[in-house]
């Protein structure tokens, strides 16, 4: 029987050269890698107590919809900026080359609703600690970060060290 | 009770004056919304041989790997060109204003397998016939096109005669 690492690819030199990109497609394209990705994050979630779940452009859509339908909680977007209809919160934050916006909707999250946040990989953390941001000043509490794969060299764990920081796969090495 | 079309807000002049934004956000964000949303889509599977899901970015992702995790399937990406790491297939297609260009991985699906196309709503129906394209062109065979909301006076389902359309809420007006 495989592992849900077994269906990750490793595509060196994308999208810059040096960097391996960590391939989640690959994962969710197969039939069992799909319920091994859900499944396993999903036990991430056994122990935490939580109304929704927060998830960003894009790949984070993909986990977590799944996990908020299978949870029977609501699934609340993370986007860039100018993407969300109604009235936003919007975040900028820097990247390595440049910078980012993001937004969420202010009527998404009320105050005290407990939050988790979802997405496919963490690498540095500057988006899911931007979200966060965004989570809190809508007065929501977050409880909880989950990934499938976690860039440990990276260090995003250190940079969200006021969070319970949890993932499934973790890779040493950029 | 509330039906699923009730979860959907309609939001005047977004993205342009003089469009009615059929906001399916709104419905995610709320757990009953999220769970009617699928299950109503999932029963519009029912009666589909079918071995994978297709959603196409971004929002097609939310409601389509739900559903194919729901039903055990695998789910593939089709995105904006650019943003899929593996060797891909792309297509070019017109919109109102411009143009767009999306892509799917050439091994993501093998010659002869049945697709479902997943997406949050039809208009004109542009995109997802490019996307029936791309699956096409990889020897895959589109069994049915599913939506959660249809907008009927744009139709898309005129365009897209030769395939099976099915949505769960239909509006008439743009």
């Amino acid at each position: 029987m495989k592992n849900v690492e077994d269906y990750v690819k490793s595509i060196p030199d994308f999208p810059m050269p040096g960097i391996i990109f960590r391939d989640v497609t690959s994962v969710v394209e197969d039939p069992e890698g799909l319920q091994l990705a859900i499944d396993s994050m999903d036990r991430l979630l056994q122990d935490a107590d939580y109304d929704l779940i927060v998830g960003t452009e894009s790949r984070g859509f993909i986990f977590g919809a799944p996990l908020a339908y299978k949870n029977k909680k609501g699934f609340v977007l993370v986007r860039k900026k100018g993407k969300l209809p109604r009235e936003t919160e919007g975040i900028s934050y820097d990247l390595e080359y440049g910078s980012a916006s993001i937004e969420i909707h202010k009527d998404a999250i009320r105050p005290g609703q407990k939050v988790v946040l979802v997405d496919d990989l963490i690498a540095t953390g500057g988006t899911i600690e931007a979200a966060a941001r965004l989570v809190e000043r809508l007065g929501g509490k977050v409880v909880k970060m989950i990934f499938l794969i976690e860039l440990t060299d990276l260090k995003g764990r250190e940079k969200l060290s006021g969070y319970q920081v949890e993932s499934v796969i973790k890779y040493e090495g950029a």
